[in-house]
């Protein structure tokens, strides 16, 4: 047999910095829609990602060579997803974990949690940052959007871990002017820190804990900054009543007085939406609102769900998170996309509702939206940063594969990431983490836990009444 | 300093087979209570645990020494558990994983399980059942209770998994009484199988499958010859709506009118009880009723959920379980106890219910009592068979620990077992499979995936009416 004549041959590609091979690669088609690339070849150049392509592309007769790269990930046997983004957590209450357990929201807050953060010192909010960092990139997160106090402390370590992160320091009214002037300079000083993977946003507690001045004043600085608004709001269903009968409106109306929803606003859980009330003002809104839910500290309160469908269908993104560690135990964003689904099929009751791919879609390009980075993460696509992480399929709980969309949200989970990558750089390699010591954290924070957990001092940072 | 006088030393004890030291074991005080023991030494002779003790009990000034054994683990940074039991499962459907996703139930069973479960063989079977216990071991799974076709090729992949399991042969009326005689021929023949690993059981598939004459024989005899009765009842409302307008009974009381109340009797899922009718019935119960919960399932159809605290009060033991992967989509029975903690929260809208420890008593003590091994399982006490797990809680998801037991149910996850031991013997370590090859057993069954899915012969094994 002769060989057929060869096609003259590509012009070479410049040299990458990563190149992946062999992995099977969730990416999305023109209208958004999951499309699986199987044999990809994705190649990253200067943190972005310069292409994904199927190795051996149907209808060529050549395979185009893949560019020499500085690093190379044989990748078979994983699915490469774009990086997980948890789109509200408070990293530091990972000190907390487990500490204040099966108990209203009312004694977790008035009893220890806010007793406690009295006593946070930036050490421990450091120490619990580099714990909960440590935890997500070996979830598969590869960028969080955090509110919590001492956020300088926070951006440091989310320099030192190398994740992306979207970070607002917390204020409450009670703190004073301050509280709010704190936040804009914190915003506005570590704006595109870490080499540009730290954005900023302000960061108001919740309607119930900052009143409608502070809510007004923070409007105004977000438009005249362009900043995000990241915000507690309709926390539950006993909160939006409180909310009617003392101001007559529910928390997003009291949002949307406040101009709050002509900003680009996320909001933290919203599972007491009153949607007879709150659809017609989201859908008012001349900005861009979007909603984070936590699923599973809604099931250990007892509380409703974030009604999705309901928002889907008023165009507002949802994004995937795991609040805080002292709620919900884990900051495990794989397993927040694994309730998303299952709740929200017991929720509607209607099993065809909420599949697979609506699961993978909010995991991915809803979750890049609701924290304002939907140019650029959330997709494996060229010209987005290159958060990548690998996720092994080769475990028994994983086989066999009749339909990959339903194997990754409902058989994998989040110890099956292999491999986590944030702007091209491997954060976890085959489990391993490269940027933070596990068992040095741990340590140190071990020393400094009876400390931070006394309550006989009797002070609260502040009381619950929402 | 002169050293105290060395006190007279104890005598030698005989050498164990197995011996584990420094893990904290989760043990059951005199009333059940869970209590963990810090620097645990837990000794193994012939399969059975000889004791658990710590290492430096208080008080005494000499450390008793540790045994000879010819094997020893060194468990420091682990938690010793009981190993997880399985109360109800069809193990050989992991073939079918993903296969029918975002489906109501009456889809589910008549367009696609029943389908394709007319083309199983037994190849097909053992392969589904291999990959199942395969997965079982690396969840920490040590006792699982199947219910399915083709058990004797289960019972052999059970004897060559190293797992204790608990079989019945599945039986329609629409077999006629060869259905009902080869569960029997089964459940004697290979009672007692695998050096004791296997018992046996009678397993009807469901009162809406299997008529009164059949259900009342199948109780008849269970207790001629001393067999549990494992069967499918009250899986959801409509099945109850159901039974009551064809029947004017619950499917509770067709069991009852049946005499299967009056025997050892195992019934899945009963998220349809009606407490008004049935809870009656179950408590005239002359026999030892429990009941398996599989909450994944449940969220995923969109059903309600076992009501366990209803049961609890009755005195019904309510074990864990996972049902088939084609449901399920995982045998991941650490998952089942995660969320029936949150499920249960949810369903009963109070966070103080169910508590982390009254979970793990759950996964315990109830499922070794639902499946009729409540001597033998369920617990680290001395006399009870070696099935113990070790659980590693140095990854940062589960650090620190300020609650062991919240620890264990609300952050760790199956993948955090090392460790899976069943009679003393070691099934999985640090991870490694040691009784089963995965990647064969998915290669073998990848081939045979084609014919097994293929739903062109318009055959079902039973039409679905529930």
């Amino acid at each position: 047999m002769t060989p057929p004549p060869s096609p003259t041959p590509p012009a070479p590609a410049p040299p990458a910095d990563l190149l992946i091979t062999g992995c099977t690669a969730l990416t999305h088609g023109p209208d958004g829609e999951i499309v699986f690339v199987d044999d990809a070849v994705i190649v990253v150049r200067d943190g972005v990602i310069a292409s994904v392509t199927a190795a051996d592309p149907a209808g060529t007769t050549a395979t185009p060579k893949a560019p020499v790269a500085a690093e190379h990930i044989d990748a078979r046997g994983t699915v490469a997803l774009p990086g997980l983004i948890n789109c509200h957590t408070h990293t530091p209450m990972v000190a907390l974990r487990g500490l204040a357990e099966d108990l209203p929201a009312h004694a977790w807050f008035n009893d220890w949690i806010w007793p406690i953060e009295s006593n946070l010192t930036e050490r421990t909010v450091g120490l619990g940052a580099r714990l909960a960092c440590a935890e997500m990139i070996r979830g598969g997160v590869t960028t969080f959007a955090d509110h919590y106090f001492a956020m300088d402390t926070v951006a440091d370590v989310t320099e030192e871990s190398g994740l992306r992160a979207v970070l607002g320091q917390a204020y409450f009214s009670s703190q004073g002017p301050d509280g709010r002037a704190a936040s804009l300079d914190f915003a506005l000083r570590r704006r595109g820190a870490a080499d540009g993977r730290v954005t900023t946003c302000l960061a108001p507690h919740a309607p119930y804990t900052v009143d409608d001045t502070d809510l007004a004043a923070t409007a105004e600085l977000a438009r005249e900054h362009g900043l995000l608004v990241h915000i507690h709001a309709a926390e539950n269903r006993e909160q939006t009543e409180n909310s009617l009968a003392r101001h007559g409106r529910t928390p997003i109306e009291v949002l949307e007085r406040a101009g709050l929803l002509d900003v680009d606003l996320l909001i933290a859980h919203a599972t007491g939406l009153d949607p007879a009330r709150d659809l017609p003002a989201l859908r008012r809104s001349g900005g861009r609102v979007a909603v984070a839910s936590a699923p599973r500290g809604y099931l250990k309160f007892g509380w409703d769900t974030t009604p999705v469908r309901t928002l889907r269908e008023a165009g507002v993104p949802v994004g995937l998170a795991t609040d805080g560690a002292a709620s919900n135990n884990t900051l495990d964003v794989w397993e927040s996309m694994t309730l998303t689904a299952l709740v929200q099929k017991h929720a509607e009751n209607d099993p065809t509702w909420l599949t697979a791919r609506q699961a993978l879609d909010h995991a991915t390009s809803q979750s890049a939206r609701a924290v304002g980075l939907g140019r650029e993460a959330g997709s494996l696509a060229e010209g987005r940063r290159a958060d990548i992480i690998l996720v092994d399929l080769s475990g028994p709980h994983t086989q066999p594969v009749h339909d990959l969309a339903a194997t990754l949200v409902h058989s994998a989970r989040s110890a099956d990431v292999r491999t986590t990558i944030v702007d091209g750089r491997v954060l976890m390699r085959d489990r391993e983490l490269l940027t933070l010591d596990v068992r040095e954290t741990v340590r140190e924070l071990g020393e400094l836990l009876p400390e931070l957990v006394d309550r006989s001092h009797g002070r609260r940072v502040q009381e619950y009444e929402g």
